[in-house]
């Protein structure tokens, strides 16, 4: 096995984390890493807000059913679709090309040595809602998720197998 | 840079193939690598159809208008959500989900040295409908996309790099 399939065997989603800050050189690689994904006829409709003041971590926490993990992360990836980057792809397939990008991220973080969560936003209203007027983001503008990043409190923990032979089908369902 | 990210950022869309057939257990490990992705609330919301018989193949390619590579590719993945795996989750996430597992294929074909491509099918109804017929999928299972992947003709193409600063905010937008 090579070592990218190891990495995407072993990525899981990882919620306690150290507190550590990361740093500012790390997690621009990552975003850039979410960057790299594919999008439909590479428009690109995205964008990230990286956030790493505590206070706006600790707000984001408060906000969020199922981001209290973010009062110990060390920084946040918040994952924006930009739906009018172009007249016709961008609406149709940023939430794909989005969700491409938040799985690089996933994985590079993982690749680095921290752990990381894909918490959802979109497509719940009140979290859009709340996390546009947290961080000022326009109104044309979707965020899709929070992921947050940290310093794994566990580095042991290990991941679930989730390959099920009854998901695959052979040349037709 | 460590290997992953390496491969994050040399990965880019393939479109041309020897048409060499793909062997079964490789096929069989970037599917693999496609379960192992989250999904909200773990629902694993997908399916995975492997297409790997050059009829098909080419039944596939006539009736999808922007995948024409399918011809020469040496098998195709095609990923399928399946919103009514439970009750709340998998409808609200499975593109989501489903889009991040199609990202750990594309990059799991990469790291075994073949090309991919993704090309899309939802939302447009004509491509969900012929693909569905094509492959006798049923009316609760959605075509996501059809992944081409084959042994690249060309080894040397160079990946363009899409890093964009003014797609990263800080803190707020």
């Amino acid at each position: 096995m090579n070592t990218l399939l190891d990495l995407i065997f072993s990525r899981h989603s990882i919620r306690d984390y150290t507190g550590e800050i990361i740093k500012n050189e790390d997690i621009e690689l990552i975003v850039k890493a979410g960057m790299a994904a594919p999008s439909a006829v590479n428009v690109q409709p995205w964008a990230f807000i990286i956030i790493n003041k505590k206070d706006k971590l600790i707000n984001l926490s408060k906000l969020l059913p199922y981001a209290k993990m973010l009062e110990q992360s060390g920084a946040a990836i918040i994952v924006c679709g930009v739906p009018d980057k172009d007249m016709h792809f961008a609406n149709k397939y940023w939430i794909q090309d989005c969700s491409a990008a938040s799985e690089n991220i996933l994985l590079a973080a993982h690749s680095l040595g921290y752990g990381a969560v894909w918490t959802a936003v979109y497509p719940e209203e009140k979290r859009i809602n709340d996390v546009r007027i947290e961080c000022n983001i326009p109104n044309n503008i979707i965020p899709l998720n929070v992921i947050a990043i940290g310093v794994p409190k566990n580095k042991n923990m290990i991941p679930i197998d989730k390959y099920k032979i009854e998901n695959i089908h052979w040349n037709t369902w």
